[in-house]
């Protein structure tokens, strides 16, 4: 019997590469699924239906959350963006993990309606590098750089809430470890309800 | 730097398999190293000081016991039983983890002294193939086999108080969790609060 999967949500600050780390476990190992976004923004130039996101006009969008059709949502300059509900059960109830970008107030949502999900958050070694790499991108102002490192301060206060760390220096080592960590959660004893029943009631019996 | 240990703590139903467990995690991975525990029993033919146990008189055991240098200790048919601080401390300095196989009482105890110790509980796939170990050794009576089981309830009762559950199924592939679950464990936010200060304050002082 393959077990239903777990729900995993990945936070972190920006520039400690979680983009790479989620395209690289879900490139190396079965077994996972990215969770795709609705939004009612237009789509880009490149952007497809069900694989960037899942396009929704306005009118779409507000039916979806009345019908109370996902997970989260939030609306950002004008648009929605949400995940929905149908695509996550889907690939849970495959045995996939589904894996689940979003930043500390959406995660600490999800957590709330649940209580079983993964959260991991994404450090960079250290606040240096994490300035590095958000400087050696070359795109950002240094004014947007320093907004940028400003905000992660406050999402530090946050990484208590958070099941795991993932210290993101080397990119295979990390992936590994970060695999290892999902896996390894499945065996904790909240989400192995029915196993221990099973055998508590078995005992019991013999 | 290399990082502190962690103390884990192995328990389980007679016939989970424990022994064959921790001694293949052992063999199959470096960094680890298995608590000796001291005992006022006598040595046993073949038993070796420090490798067995490390063997003290009465006198000597109630003289660690007074200078708080047990982690635990109990009295089972007259003879004391515990856990020499001092070795497990040099372990966890060396940056070994140290793995103490105890019953949940003793689990328990540590966790209140320890609170950063992590507890696993080895169970096997069903109560039948618990069972059927126990008749399968050949060793015991039937009558000691219903203890075992009755015990066996008794003690599956507090399998929630423990971080992981380890099903010992296949050996290799459960010492390879086993492995993955100790190792990720290390990266909750409570055993890396060194680290997460770190970052902190480097984003504030950047």
């Amino acid at each position: 019997m393959k077990q239903r999967g777990i729900l995993v949500v990945v936070s972190g600050f920006a520039g400690a590469g979680k983009g790479t780390l989620m395209k690289n476990l879900v490139g190396k190992y079965d077994g996972y699924a990215l969770s795709v976004s609705a939004t009612s923004r237009k789509p880009r130039p490149g952007e497809e239906n069900g694989v960037s996101y899942f396009f929704k006009t306005r009118e779409e969008f507000e039916a979806m959350i009345s019908a109370d059709e996902l997970v989260e949502h939030a609306e950002y300059v004008g648009n929605y963006y949400g995940t929905p509900k149908k695509f996550v059960d889907e690939q849970l109830d495959k045995g996939n993990d589904v894996i689940l970008e979003i930043e500390i107030q959406g995660a600490m949502q999800i957590k709330k309606k649940f209580p079983e999900a993964l959260l991991m958050f994404v450090m960079p070694p250290s606040a240096e590098i994490l300035k590095a790499r958000l400087v050696g991108r070359g795109t950002e102002t240094a004014e947007v750089i320093d907004k940028r490192m400003k905000r992660a301060v406050e999402e530090s206060e946050g990484i208590e809430n958070y099941d795991f760390i993932v210290i993101n220096d080397d990119i295979d080592e990390c992936t590994e470890k970060m695999h290892n960590m999902i896996q390894s959660s499945k065996y904790t004893p909240d989400r192995q309800k029915a196993f221990i029943t099973m055998v508590r009631e078995g005992l019991k019996n013999l």
